[in-house]
């Protein structure tokens, strides 16, 4: 098992992959044929699909920084385990559109759970090969920790999907939560570096 | 509050969505169905308005580019910071095309200002967080300095929004102005640099 | 024959245009009209043709890396011949979307391996380009070795791009089996890199 | 006249937005309604004029590439003429659709060489605001040299503007010829490069 590949393009691949899925999405929403700012308003969902997802995307952009910037060696099977979890973002934009299109129905819903637990499954997969290739004593693997947010993600994703078919506001709401649980950046890993370098 | 990501990502994933941004807009300019150079009189307000946003987003890049050139470290507040500041620039092409296909009527006018002001807020506040991680001393905080321009393009913006209700021109005039005011590029930060090697 | 550029904006200007191909693909999957899971069928071959490209340029992009990884210096005609490739691989996204719309008709699945086989043979000239500058003795050289993967690609896709006139599922199976090949990234390079510091 | 700042980013941001060009480029090769290769045979047009913005566009990469090799600071009017370039290469994708879905008819191919032309002259003054900063002396100026291909290639379009309104394939020729002329890497550069390591 050689972890011979540096970061770098790993980080720079990622990097445009992200900013292209954050930037086409908002090709979704379409202009309006109106001239008055009452036109808007049937964009209002798709609007909103588009802040909660760009929020999502720049969550994911946010951890993978702060994850990688404690990883120093990489190899084969981490540039696989990253471009699984790029395959699974790449779908939000269809299943954003989809969702916001149809004013949060219960199977675009659902479905935009699936993607979301998907991509959080595969972070996870990312992270914990990366801590093995780092080492447990690693400062990744200190600063990762417990990761109770890891874990609570993809239960409340487990949960909002079949709660789409019941009312989609619950998944809306859960989707809504989990994303507020991240919002805050990793500071486990700042704190990490800055008990290293203090 | 621990300041100790290096900028370098921030930069590049910037960097990223602002050059999708700037490109994706001129998916916008539909290719004429007619053969002569007649046919391209109609696309005539696109292209007007695209040239406009072109700019717009230069700047942006530009004055990102100067002010991130003398900052050393962020912290995950700056990359929220940064990322909604993307988050409003990324709605420009949807303005842009909503302004340039309605040949600058009313509303979409205004709406071009509003997202326009917001992402000079958002700019702004990215700034106020990268002096604080700085310092006062900083060589950022001397290079802004007063920041006139700061102050006055959103006061511009403000004034421009409820114009175009009465006259799209009067809009149009003051968001060339508010660009033509940036065009030249923040020798602030270019003259600070200089007298510190000096 | 000065080999005197170093290979750093190469590798990126590459991950630029492989993350955009990557990503765009995902534009294809059209969003149903309807709102069940059930309209979700439909786009079945679009989506198992999205993840085959999706495999091979992420296939593509981890042996570019891999290759650029123990090279230290280009020359204008290594820019060109990577330029060649990025023109084949950048038509992946039309032949997979004319493949997958048509459910793997003949033309579009034999275009497809067409395709699949002018990118692995612009991929064998930039690596000949390459071993040719950095020497026979070079790491690269030897991290490549017979390199057995690289020859009977070519030949799969001679046989899958006629076979898929009789049969697109033979020709299907046979682009699965050289994905599958290549899916094991290229431990040669890790290997020869591991012995070199080791 | 403070020249400050370095390159990477400046070279970063230009990879992005010509990565993003040449790639939506493919996206105009709309995916055709039959599924015979006799279906490909109307995308004809459409594809010979991507062929040739593509090696359009990797021309000014490479140059571009080569340029920015041998400069070691930039100032804020050169990341102005740079937008500047970006801007009339972002134009491209427009012309080549308009004139690859008119058969090459007079007025897209003339203004195709438009295009061309103004992206020349922007190149030009990139290059001259570029030599101006690094003196005449430095590697760059002796790289440059005579240019006679700077000087042949505007005059080139000239010819052609007008000749496409006679015969679209004059001006075809004169396209192909200059992309001929450059397609050649500019090894005074790289000459320069190894005449002073040498």
């Amino acid at each position: 098992m050689a972890a011979v590949l540096d970061t770098s393009r790993l980080e720079a691949f990622s990097d445009g992959v992200l900013a292209i899925i954050i930037t086409i999405m908002v090709l979704e929403l379409k202009v309006p044929h109106g001239t008055t700012l009452a036109a808007l308003t049937p964009l209002a969902p798709v609007f909103a699909s588009y802040v909660l997802s760009f929020v999502y995307l720049g969550i994911y952009w946010n951890n993978h920084h702060h994850m990688l910037h404690v990883t120093h060696a990489v190899d084969g099977v981490v540039l696989w385990a990253n471009l699984h979890l790029l395959f699974w973002l790449s779908l939000v934009p269809f299943v954003t559109a989809w969702m916001g299109e149809n004013h949060f129905a219960p199977a675009p819903t659902a479905t935009y759970g699936f993607v979301l637990l998907m991509a959080a499954v595969a972070y996870e997969l990312l992270q914990r090969r990366l801590i093995l290739i780092q080492g447990e004593d690693s400062l990744l693997a200190r600063a990762i920790g417990r990761d109770w947010k890891g874990t609570v993600s993809p239960l409340l994703y487990v949960v909002a999907i079949p709660a789409a078919f019941i009312s989609q506001w619950i998944a809306g709401a859960l989707y809504v939560t989990v994303a507020l649980i991240w919002l805050v950046p990793d500071r486990r890993i700042e704190r990490a570096l800055a008990a290293q370098s203090g």
